[in-house]
């Protein structure tokens, strides 16, 4: 964790729980069992951070040993468990919520993966992979081709720049907690605003080439 | 391996077999060719524990350097390749041997995470993991959705309530193998159990919320 | 990387850059986006030895950290993204590229492994997991079932003999460039042997058993 980022581990808190939220009602869309939906839930809310840490070797990752982080990945999945009737009609709501979910968990996994010390392009790649990797567990699990790789949505790519943002910074001299949230801010904002003018990312090119 | 439950190199052996007849089954079912009749029974016998290896850092895991082990796993998908038509009709037979590698693989995988100095509630993540994971390799390297995840039956329940004991009674002090047997013995029951009177995992609420 | 294999390094970005159209294409037959493409590039450009240096805990894996092999993953998926009408119709130079990619990250991962000093049975996994691992992650990002396992071409064939005579060889004493230079070429003579006369592996046992 980036303990100085203000407020940080109330938007991990908030990103572990909706993030286990969007992977506990994809179970339920998918008819799992009440095991399934819990492990959908941890999956999506922990996974992005389970690869990252993998990937630098921070084992045993926290998405298996910080009780803090999987009891909340545990209730969100019950919240859904219990209130899927209500809160799929909540859906703009959640998707503002998965917007600060992926800013906080890029900015916070960039950070972690400088602080093991790899290069900057692990570090932009280790960022991107901690905000959009639960939702690629989530939906591989589920048996669905991943989203973020094919819907158009502008998901990543704000994860991206706010990746390379922090890494830049990082190397420009150690960021202040004060950067950071900018930095964090202004990844939902590009992520919110895509949503809200509906800009889209291209298909395959088809030029006579 | 955790040497000192009487008969553990045993029933791990069986585990690893009888994991790895249900990989290669699943890759008879979808007419994968010899090589993939092999990985798949690879995946499927030592899933599990490569999973549970890599989150605890045992690098390599055994699951790719302990001869024995894949020896075991490769003669267990060599039988189902040649004896598959018959093996089919002993079904019932492969579920009680598969019930008794549950046991074994989630007591012996707790404890491994438990020796490697993880948290409690790691521990018991990385049980279940070690118990369950190499049937959720088996269902995605198949294009399946993974079985444990949706069918409702308890096979990951016990998993969980073994791995759970287990790490209660590694902190009271650590267990006698006596009593770690007692608590493989009791996941078999109850994983016997549940298949005897079709006891089931309740799927997603429908109450008026 | 195994500086001493002449041309190894030439070979290698090759290799990347094959792997990396293959998942691109992919990516573009799926109609993903264009951030979807490049993922796609990524995984099965870097994939094989992704999962390789996660496995022999040499962490952070150059999949991510190596900025020259990572841009060349980049640049096979661009050159892909706009180029994919042309290309399509060049599959058979393309399908020969990528049995030179497979001989050279099957020799180049097994010596990585042995020379972390794992078991000879997990240096010659360890090898067939970089050769044929990124097709696999590609088949799996993409929703489908892992081609390697079920086409009964003889494409991880060839990777298993050639892993296990540079495994063979590495016991037998160090080998010289030029020696792991005949077996690269080894595979890949098989590999493209198995092509031009169709040669085929079984699926399931169909006997009277």
């Amino acid at each position: 964790m980036v303990a100085d980022i203000p407020f940080e581990p109330v938007l991990e808190i908030v990103g572990v729980g909706v993030g286990a939220m969007s992977g506990a009602l994809a179970a339920v869309r998918k008819q799992f069992d009440v095991f399934g939906i819990f492990v959908l839930g941890w999956a999506a809310g922990l996974g992005g951070g389970l690869l990252r840490d993998v990937l630098i070797g921070a084992v045993p990752p926290v998405g298996i040993s910080d009780w803090r982080l999987i009891t909340t990945a545990l209730v969100g999945a019950l919240v859904m468990y219990f209130f899927h009737p209500r809160l799929q009609r909540a859906r703009r709501f959640i998707v503002v919520l998965d917007a600060g979910a992926l800013a906080v968990f890029t900015v916070v996994g960039t950070v972690k993966g400088l602080e093991y010390g790899t290069t900057p392009v692990a570090a932009v790649i280790v960022g991107v992979i901690t905000g959009a990797g639960g939702g690629v567990l989530r939906d591989l699990l589920t048996g669905e081709v991943p989203v973020v790789l094919h819907d158009r949505q502008l998901y990543a790519v704000p994860a991206l720049l706010g990746a390379a943002a922090t890494t830049a910074l990082w190397f420009a001299g150690r960021p202040t907690p004060l950067v950071l949230s900018v930095v964090v801010v202004g990844v939902f904002a590009l992520r919110v605003a895509s949503l809200r003018f509906q800009l889209h990312a291209p298909g395959p090119w088809r030029g006579r080439t």
